[in-house]
């Protein structure tokens, strides 16, 4: 059962930390939401933990952080989280090392692993096209995980590298995040990170471990590190199954705000699959609390 | 409920066309079955019609004629039915013209559809690679199909304008064949032509018309384009989940030959999902008949 956001001050004491999904909650494409500035100011002032999360893989911690403060939304590096950084701190954390990682994705990925150590190979040797000659494409012994993500330079021959590394190394085999599409301008929208990740468990049949959004492992990350009591962590998001089903999944209080992708019908039937606690049509109805 | 191919005469003379698939039946890898080429001597002997099926959408139907004669096997370029061909006849039979086709696949795919006079669009001008960039691909407007193969030149560009054109034209989507892996020397293999389907068909959230085997396209073609009686035609393969399932799904007889893929224990559980009719130990068994 989900209620609408009424009693703003009883709910806003309730919370110590706010996790913030940020397109579609924050901003849409390249507008603020109006007064989210003001509201998490506001939060701030209140003294309240701020996370922003995002399941983006393509960029790093500090790249994402430019894009938030580009809003004239304050923001600092150990607030951040992305599914590229948690995909370094899991590998750290499983004690994976000596071995490297085959990576499937961008430059903020391959920079966040190797600043947490992890040594990467990103390129394939382009081999002549045709499948005598991709077949001949031999991986590295010691390769030991290949990490999917998001990637605008995805080959056949990468696809042939993570295959082989994942069926005859025995490779660990992790997506950043499974988002099946990308949005872009104009409303439009290119392959995600989720339909490369398709690809490769589809010809392995093995199925990855995933850390972003809406599985559990990011969500685990950013508890442990900063010791939060999920009682009082609230997920604040625009899509059920990712943002909501993320904070469900953590078992975390989650919050849909109306902004973005997911709309008050998909909440109101009663076979509804993804119910958040709370919903509301802006993040700045926060700010109500003021009053 | 499945039998032991005991009776070969009987059941010889209960068929008229026998639907071959060829690795792991005719030959596996390099090596031709034991007596295969003598088999298919004795049916042609008898009169009995011959067909050559494969889901491979690399080769256009002479480069797979020549294969098959590479191994001393008689055999005409109209007993041969590929997934690229069935995907021509299939446009033209839905009436598919003056627009043209997105592949992504190998030169037999195009070759083929060139053949059967429809136009293709196949590569994708390399724009800079990175979202910014990548997002800017336009769709030409007269594409009105896209065709998913096994293509060894994959590129995340090639997937994006598939996604725009099935997404922003709604495109016809369809998939020559949903083997998830390619099977290469050694045992080995690489990500196959339904890896790649996937990828788009996650991304696009649109399931594929689906032409090769398992599915009824390219049998109906056949029975269809030579007026065959299912009751008297037999599909013989090695494996139960693409050839013995194309033969059910398409009601007509089928024998399982057990040099290939598929074994006998997975036939021989009562609840076994895929029964051939007949199973036997290997396609020349045919020839007991003669004696």
């Amino acid at each position: 059962m989900t209620q609408k956001l009424n009693n703003v001050k009883e709910f806003v004491n309730s919370i110590d930390t706010f996790i913030f999904d940020c397109d579609g909650v924050l901003w849409l494409g390249s507008t603020i939401v109006e007064k989210a500035v003001e509201t998490l100011q506001y939060l701030r002032a209140l003294k309240k933990d701020i996370k922003f999360v995002t399941n983006n893989s393509t960029k790093t911690r500090e790249q994402f952080m430019e894009k938030i403060k580009s809003y004239g939304i304050e923001c600092y590096l150990n607030e951040i989280y992305g599914s590229s950084f948690g995909t370094a701190i899991y590998l750290n954390k499983i004690g994976f090392n000596n071995k490297k990682v085959f990576i499937i994705g961008e430059y903020g990925l391959q920079k966040e692993l190797n600043d947490q150590n992890i040594q990467t190979v990103k390129e394939v040797t382009r081999l002549n096209d045709g499948i005598d000659n991709v077949q001949n494409i031999q991986v590295e012994s010691d390769i030991g995980a290949v990490v999917v993500g998001m990637d605008t330079c995805l080959t056949y021959q990468k696809a042939v590298y993570a295959h082989k590394a994942i069926v005859e190394n025995n490779a660990l085999f992790i997506a950043t995040n499974t988002d099946t599409s990308y949005p872009i301008k104009n409303g439009k929208s290119i392959p995600g990170a989720g339909s490369i990740v398709s690809m490769i468990s589809t010809s392995t049949a093995k199925q990855p471990i995933i850390i972003g959004k809406p599985e559990t492992l990011l969500l685990d990350l950013i508890i442990e590190k900063d010791k939060l009591n999920r009682e009082r962590t609230c997920m604040i998001g625009d899509r059920l199954d990712t943002d909501i089903l993320f904070g469900i999944n953590g078992n975390i209080k989650t919050l849909l705000v109306l902004t973005g992708i997911s709309k008050l019908e998909e909440i109101s039937q009663p076979n509804s699959p993804i119910i958040p606690n709370y919903y509301t049509d802006t993040v700045s109805d926060l700010l109500l609390h003021k009053e």
